[in-house]
């Protein structure tokens, strides 16, 4: 059991971990050490006080130096699930399980909208986990969509399972040459089907399916059940509690703006709050 | 008529400025190079992320070159009040007067709490500005208590003007040779006096006095008549609004955790905060 759980590696994130490692807390941190699709991609950062004018590149080395430096793991696992059990929680990542006394959630914002009947068909043929439900699509037709290129391994598991991959790709770069992957153009506008999804349509065309794996960062509210939100985002005060006893939530899923220092600024708070929810 | 005024320059006004200069803001920025006796004190900052274990003077020195870097200037004045005018704030630095479309507070937090009979005295012989009030003390007895020894200028005028000073470093290194001035080693416990300030109690003495100057950062509550505070901090949502229209505040004055990331995060919050108020 674990005193706390962090799931995101944005500068929230990294913000929560340094803070939870100086304050000698016992957490475990869900992430990637490509820290967030958003620190890496970044351009030019003119006002995050104390990197001058760095790039994305620059600010994601600087973290992952201090995290290292300072003797902190990243747990490089997707987390699909957070589930409170009593007075503790479970972190779900596809079949393992973690359990923490507490969570900060720093999932950061996606910049996908969700596609319409994509709630409505979750868990009747829609999935945002290969690992967890891809064995169910074995010898099936499924279309994924995906937002980052670090998930392209989870789109080749699907293609070793699937008898026919639609790969519809929202990022830059994520070509798979396989025999049964076709890459689709386009943005979906909606998924159709009776009981399950059967239907994903576009403009111009629709894709007959079995399933549709979506695969980007979770929303908090997918990842944690009757999580209050406001116009999508973690709801939160300034002590960043949410609805949950012992449930945080820092950075760009909280809510604009979304910035740098705002998130860090917040995974600091997360983690002090987390340390006087445990006392 | 600047469209912000920021008061402070720790983490959040350094945050504040860095963001308000990115979104093209018309302000002026009180503070000193020294930044904060928080920054250039601390002796190792191991949680702020992207500075790797650094000293507090090598924060200060990453914020200035930073602060140079983008054309940003520090007006080194020390703010004695801010007024609402209307639609607008008067802020003052003694004598001289400023006008801002909105204010941010970024004052920090005193460590030295107010002495009994402070604000009862207050402008009844207690001041906390030497260049505002000296002039009302020439030939008299002043008692100074100093906070930090950047302020040794103020001690020094307020002895050219007064008969005697009694001199209350409640700092390190504040040292002044003058004949005139006769250091007082202790903590203040209580001024008191009938229709004005008269004496200035310690534990085992007390000193006679025409006035008190209590030189040290000042508070949001005492800047800013009728600002809602909780138990002595500036109270705000998490837009970093006050109770005044277009007034915000950040950093340590708005509460814990006294923090380099939540102040810089809130400084952040505050400037976009500005940014739609001026729309």
């Amino acid at each position: 059991m674990y005193d706390c759980a962090i799931i995101g590696s944005g500068a929230a994130g990294v913000s929560a971990a340094l803070t939870l490692k100086a304050l000698n807390v016992n957490f475990i941190w869900f992430g990637s050490r490509a820290l967030s699709k958003k620190i890496s991609s970044a351009e030019k950062i003119k006002n995050y006080p104390g990197l001058q004018d760095v790039s994305g590149e620059e600010m994601r080395a600087a973290f992952l130096r201090q995290i290292d430096g300072a003797g902190i793991t990243l747990t490089e696992k997707t987390v699909t699930g957070v589930y409170p059990t009593g007075s503790a929680y479970t972190v779900l990542c596809g079949e393992e399980l973690f359990e923490a006394k507490t969570v900060i959630l720093a999932t950061g914002v996606e910049a996908v909208k969700p596609v319409k009947g994509e709630l409505e068909f979750l868990g009747k043929g829609v999935s945002y986990c290969a690992t967890c439900d891809g064995a169910l699509y074995r010898g099936k037709t499924v279309a994924v969509l995906c937002t980052q290129k670090e998930m392209e391994g989870e789109v080749r598991f699907l293609a070793s399972l699937a008898k026919k991959v639609y790969l519809v790709p929202l990022c830059q770069g994520l070509e798979i040459a396989e025999k049964n992957v076709e890459t689709v153009r386009g943005m979906p506008l909606e998924i159709k089907g009776n009981a399950r999804a059967e239907q994903l349509v576009f403009r111009d065309f629709t894709l007959t399916i079995d399933g549709v794996f979506m695969l980007k960062s979770a929303s908090p509210a997918v990842l944690v059940k009757g999580l209050e939100t406001e116009e999508g985002q973690v709801k939160i005060n300034r002590k960043t509690e949410t609805n949950f006893k012992g449930l945080f939530a820092a950075g760009d899923c909280t809510g604009r703006p979304y910035q740098y220092a705002k998130a860090a600024g917040e995974g600091n708070v997360a983690a002090h709050a987390v340390f006087e929810y445990l006392k």
